[in-house]
């Protein structure tokens, strides 16, 4: 069996830790005998650059042939004066994740054991430590509803934009959250603004429906204030939080910079036959870009779940994340990871990607 | 001159600290020789309880006979069980606010000097200080968009909200952000998610005009998932911060929460005549109420607000704000703002007030 993955490295430190990734890739297809074949394809900046336009065809195209996309990241201040829709970020990620509807998108942000110090909350918190899964429906709710636009004139002239979902998109991403939920700590917490939103007051409903057939799951409502509120004060208390595509954007946000280690994050957005997009959650940081001190390990994990949800390699992704786990508590950690006292022992992009791949 | 306060203590903690600021109120009276009168209404829980509706007519006329409202806290488990519009939160302070076109809501959250450790942020962030306002739009937005609702049947059917704004209600609220910001550290950070939303296209467009005006303020943009991470790791880079309906509510309870001390907050909403509500942030808090230990202080510098914003009444409410100030650096703290061992100090709800009057 042969497997075939776009790689969509992108701007920033897209390029630089995507080279470390097909590393680790390549250590892992050895070890576990996988013949994987990989297509690179422009996308981003780098690809309004070159191409005019930041979702080439031929990038589209190609990620239609390929078993699954690992994407980099993309945007930065180069483009930051085009119009919205021609921006990196809006113009490629919105139409990857409509195109091939991957509407399940699942956030992980875990403190890991002996980077606690790294979270902004105060240590009796953080000393806790958390593990929660943002799971976020990607390809409906305000990002995509219809219409958005403008109407009138002068000062009288409005914009807006429909915030819409219906019960059956509600349905299948209510049920991922409670099927993921029974795998972890069994509970699920349900994110609205069901005091104002006629959309949340649907979501609550057909949660609720969803919910009956997980008995074994816990479930609570929460409004999107006070769980912004909450995360800060007993982040330990929450598990799965199943988010609306707004709602998911802010809150996965906050649970990775709770975490403090933005670097170690990976996201997974999915379709639903298992092809999927996997990608760093920590953006394209171009202010770092270039000079090789980027951390690699995000999207060696984005590679990893790639592994495990796409390619059904369980074992393959397995080890990946053994040795991303065992360089970490080596001490393998690149700068942002140390305090400034210990920066002279940090790691470089390209000594983490060696190191990783060597120990697979 | 004799001014006219309409007092909706509600539900909760709502009446207990009510007293205590009436009790402030009576000394400031007569230290300034003011002349108040008060007329007390029912809202909320207790209305519905009464009149069968969270907002009944009489509380309406006599809100529009009175130059302010001092209000409570609105909510509690008993009434969760209705339909969302009948609920005392939305069918309470939603109309309201909409009735008296309250479009400015002003959310200040400051770290007491000497309460640093009551913030959840680790230490080194929360030793620097820090000092934001939320200048949140709330008359508009996704909140009284339309339209709003449902349609279609089975699984396909859909609810639908409407995200609006024009020019003209952006410029207002814009405008009273970059005046504020001229009275405080000069900064203005307005959050938006223009890479995703027509309204906050049209929010930067309109923003970036307002800002011609003011030279001195120094004026920046932000998405709101971007937001919520940057506060956790430099609250005190923020000053003010200019959010919409929706953006605004998420932005004042985090930076509340970031206190650790929501019982010291208040909330204005005010309309372009100076008309104003005035409330404590920190909501009805059903599992306390009647026992005596909530912290009145945001309800006392409530009344302060109103002095100041509807009254014009500057000195008087300088001496509230001095008054809770003294207490505070006194050691005058309710029980949750006190470490699990020093808890048997912790002052009355009636304790505080006492002081805080007798200080006046
Ligand atoms: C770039 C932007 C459109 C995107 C989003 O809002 O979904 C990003 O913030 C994300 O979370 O992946
Ligand atoms: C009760 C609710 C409708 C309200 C809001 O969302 O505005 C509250 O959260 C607030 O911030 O005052």
């Amino acid at each position: 069996m042969s497997y075939q993955i776009a790689v969509l490295a992108g701007d920033g430190i897209g390029p630089e830790v995507m080279a470390e990734a097909r590393k680790v890739l390549k250590a892992t297809e050895e070890r576990f005998a996988l013949s994987i074949e990989y297509s690179e394809y422009d996308v981003g900046g780098a690809a309004i650059d070159k191409h005019g336009c930041p979702l080439p065809d031929a990038t589209l195209k190609g990620c239609e042939a390929s078993d699954a996309i690992l994407f980099g990241s993309v945007g930065g201040p180069k483009w930051e004066h085009l119009a919205p829709n021609d921006q990196p970020e809006r113009g490629a990620l919105l139409p990857l994740r409509g195109h091939f509807e991957l509407f399940c998108n699942m956030r992980p942000a875990k403190l890991h054991a002996g980077l606690e110090h790294m979270s902004p909350l105060r240590s009796d918190i953080s000393s806790r430590g958390f593990d929660v899964l943002c799971v976020r429906e990607l390809t409906s709710g305000i990002y995509f509803g219809k219409p958005k636009g403008r109407q009138g004139e002068g000062e009288d002239e409005q914009a807006f934009d429909t915030m819409r979902y219906s019960r059956k998109e509600i349905r299948r991403i209510a049920k991922i959250a409670f099927e993921t939920a029974q795998g972890r700590r069994k509970k699920v917490t349900s994110v609205d603004k069901a005091n104002v939103l006629a959309c949340s007051v649907l979501w609550r409903e057909v949660v609720e429906d969803v919910a009956k057939d997980f008995p074994d799951v816990e479930l609570e409502h929460i409004y999107i204030d006070n769980a912004t509120m909450q995360l800060l004060r007993r982040p330990d208390e929450f598990d799965v939080m199943l988010c609306s595509n707004l709602f998911g954007d802010i809150i996965s946000d906050e649970i990775a910079m709770l975490t403090g280690s933005m670097g170690l994050l990976s996201s997974i957005s999915m379709n639903s036959s298992g092809f999927g997009l996997y990608e760093p959650a920590g953006g394209s940081a171009p202010d770092i870009a270039g000079q090789g001190i980027a951390n690699p390990v995000a999207q060696i994990l984005s590679a990893a779940l790639l592994l495990r949800h796409s390619l059904k390699q369980e074992q393959a992704a397995t080890a990946i994340e053994a040795a991303v786990g065992k360089a970490l508590s080596d001490g393998y950690l690149t700068g942002e990871l140390l305090a400034s006292d210990q920066r002279h022992q940090a790691k470089s992009t390209s000594e983490m990607g060696d190191y990783i791949a060597q120990l697979i």
